[in-house]
């Protein structure tokens, strides 16, 4: 088949295409299902939106951070707001080094202009922080301090990673992107195995999105829904009926569905076999 | 809005993206409906890889029936099959030229090279043709026939128009193309426009695509009821559900939707407004 041959470029947009129309995916955008302010169609503008930062990751060229604001620049081009931040986070570097391990080194080597160029990526963005930060992205006395602790955006995710998944990834060698991928190939080709998996890293890990917009009970909560879901006790469309009703979306680890399916095709797993 | 600088080839892709997501679009895939073998998934991967041969069009470099091809061959890089040739033989010439003014003059230009290359892209697809067609494209004589014949790829649009409504587009200066993006404005900002016009286009023209595949009877019983549901005596998903049930999809004037997203987005149309 044609695709092992895919860009990693193309791969990435194909990771976050499939990872928005799979449905039903509880309580997150999906073929069935808007958001009042974000549609599918954004999401998939993003997608084609995002191709030249991707390339340029692709290339290897230019620093971490820069390439992240880029595809936040890129993205900003519908009235949808922000859709891929933290897809991007886990992205970037994936498609920078190719691999996890690649990854890993490329993140090994940023430095504080990776931190400020991303701290200006992330006042592009509405993103959700705690009040308490240390670090306020939309204070500009952060870019000075930053500067001051010479903070490279490694010490940045390590700085968020108690709180936030997707920081975490960058810290712990990207676990649950791998875990993500293994079990999208356990459950075999086809596109459906992507739900099977979101459901399953949902009943696993408490999501980070959630948390902060809801605590963390409510986040445990629906790892509770999930593992539920998984044991035939509840079915997939209550469960994600409840989660739209209560405004409850899962989307750290949508983030890490994509990059997920990322490294699973780049593995050869089949999204349409 | 930043939008109004959008790239031609990301227009494009996002005239692509925003056709097959509308719905309840009767017939087609959408949101809510896909075919045995082809997933809206496949026309949003076909989206994405289209990608390079839409910027070589950008670029207005090489030559139309190379370019339609290369649109093609980085299009067949999934198990759904032809999603996008029709759209193709439009959106090329459009993102080309920029206009359909600019499309008229690179269509002009064609020479026999582009007949030989645009057979080569038709080749690859599996695109109904009619059997009495006397330039069969899996005949190899045919080729030797149109280098003979000294025909331009005009010419051989020029032998399709009268059964295939795309071809008679390049024949006749974009007709349909141009009241289709005249009915998104008319219908006013926003994707709801989109199946808005479909279904307009579809009450005013019979689709060739169905005549081929059942027959101008069904193709004009189609336009009838297209008719009804603007009348409000039929409903869109009983129309729907009755041509998903008959088989019958519209896919030429599919195709000249793409087109007339297309159009209307360069002149200001917006979909997310």
């Amino acid at each position: 088949m044609t695709c092992l041959l895919m860009r990693a470029a193309e791969r990435a947009q194909l990771a976050m295409m499939l990872e928005v129309c799979a449905f039903p995916k509880p309580g997150n955008v999906d073929r069935c299902h808007d958001y009042p302010e974000t549609c599918m169609e954004h999401f998939l503008a993003s997608t084609i939106f995002a191709r030249p930062a991707l390339e340029e990751a692709e290339r290897g060229e230019g620093r971490l951070g820069e390439i992240i604001h880029h595809a936040v620049q890129q993205t900003n081009c519908h009235k949808g707001g922000n859709t891929h931040f933290g897809a991007f986070i886990l992205l970037i570097p994936l498609v920078y080094g190719g691999s996890i391990e690649g990854a890993m080194k490329a993140i090994e080597r940023t430095d504080t202009s990776d931190a400020v160029a991303f701290y200006r990526a992330f006042g592009l963005t509405k993103v959700r922080t705690y009040s308490e930060d240390e670090l306020d992205v939309n204070d500009p006395k952060s870019l000075a301090e930053l500067r001051d602790r010479e903070m490279t955006l490694l010490d940045v995710m390590q700085h968020s990673a108690a709180n936030d998944m997707v920081a975490r990834e960058w810290v712990t060698g990207f676990p649950l992107t791998r875990r993500g991928a293994d079990l999208l190939r356990q459950f075999g080709n086809g596109r459906q195995a992507i739900v099977q998996m979101f459901v399953t890293l949902l009943s696993q890990e408490p999501d980070t999105f959630i948390a902060k917009k809801h605590g963390i009970i409510v986040a445990q909560e629906t790892m509770r829904r999930a593992r539920e879901v998984l044991e035939g006790r509840e079915t997939l469309e209550n469960f994600d009926q409840d989660c739209i009703d209560r405004d409850i979306n899962p989307g750290s680890i949508a983030d890490i569905t994509i990059a997920a399916i990322f490294v699973a095709l780049g593995e050869g797993w089949e999204w349409d076999s």
